[in-house]
């Protein structure tokens, strides 16, 4: 049995952001020399996301103003946690799109579908922020 | 370690639908010979969704009903991926339900608690499309 | 490779309310002697949820108010499952919140970032529920 781990650190420079990061796990996933398994990727934030979905610029912005429908930042007062913080939208926008992605390994590859990528979504950024890659395997 | 993969191919009819596959997913693990480890099932999709939930109809219906409140199909003029396709409402619904679930194996069984079902729901249909089964363990 | 395996039971008193399992999650990851693996947490309940996220009363507050407004209790009849039961708004936001976590385990403990503990969410209570944890490794 095989086990590989891989932190990587994103700083994304606006409050929120997405990041195509589906050729950082590739590397992680050669330098593992893991052929058959499962890969985990997640973020370590808790106002962060990890998913699969479509490289497509129309739905990236078809995005953030849905999650933003869905969990309004605004007004900051019609939340609790920003009595203490100023950040509850991007923990519910956070449950809406996931904290982890499970891929399989076949013949040494994401064994994707053709349009899949992993995306990081920041949801609260302009800092250091880490995403976990844990493959395990043969 | 054993390691095993299979492909499920559905083709629903509708734009829409959703089909139980737990049955097909026990008929790869029963062909893996697997007895403890873990499943990935997920969709190769990212129009489609993979996720455990009950079987009843009503309920079904209910999910319909609610995913087309909070990501609504129409008009498709408010969606900037629709520019190029005209399927953005897909890749929303498929944002709140999931890409895949990950099951344990227990005894060569799925290791379910009593009204766990697997369904593949279709978000964007009438062509052939891949669910990946990926069982590991031993 | 070692496999293990452990039930815990939550009785939740009130309709809804959260439970935090990180500590109780280490206390099994500690019985499989595993040190290097993923683990497994999912609820065997339809009507219940297990994520990460933060530790903190605003937030919790928060996400009772907000998923009360994406899927609400009532009124009962505008949910064809609530013919035969009466907790449809329960799988529905059991849908938002997710049925699993996957955890990567490193050097013996849960590889997490500084603020990530495991919830159980229970949506329909006041009766015995199921968490099951599932670790693979060695």
């Amino acid at each position: 049995m095989k086990i590989y781990k891989k932190e990587l650190i994103y700083n994304v420079p606006a409050h929120r952001g997405l990041v195509k990061i589906t050729d950082h796990v590739r590397e992680a996933l050669k330098e593992s020399e893991i052929k058959e398994g499962l890969a985990l990727v997640n973020t370590m934030s808790i106002t962060a996301s990890v998913f699969i979905n479509d490289n497509e610029q129309g739905l990236h912005h078809d995005w953030e103003k849905w999650l933003e429908k869905l969990a309004p930042e605004f007004p900051k007062e019609q939340y609790e946690h920003n009595i203490k913080e100023n950040n509850a939208h991007s923990h519910l926008k956070r449950a809406i799109m996931g904290r982890e992605c499970v891929c399989a390994i076949t013949d040494g590859k994401l064994d994707f579908g053709g349009f899949e990528d992993i995306f990081y979504y920041e949801l609260d950024g302009q800092r250091d922020k880490k995403v976990l890659v844990k493959i395990i395997g043969e």
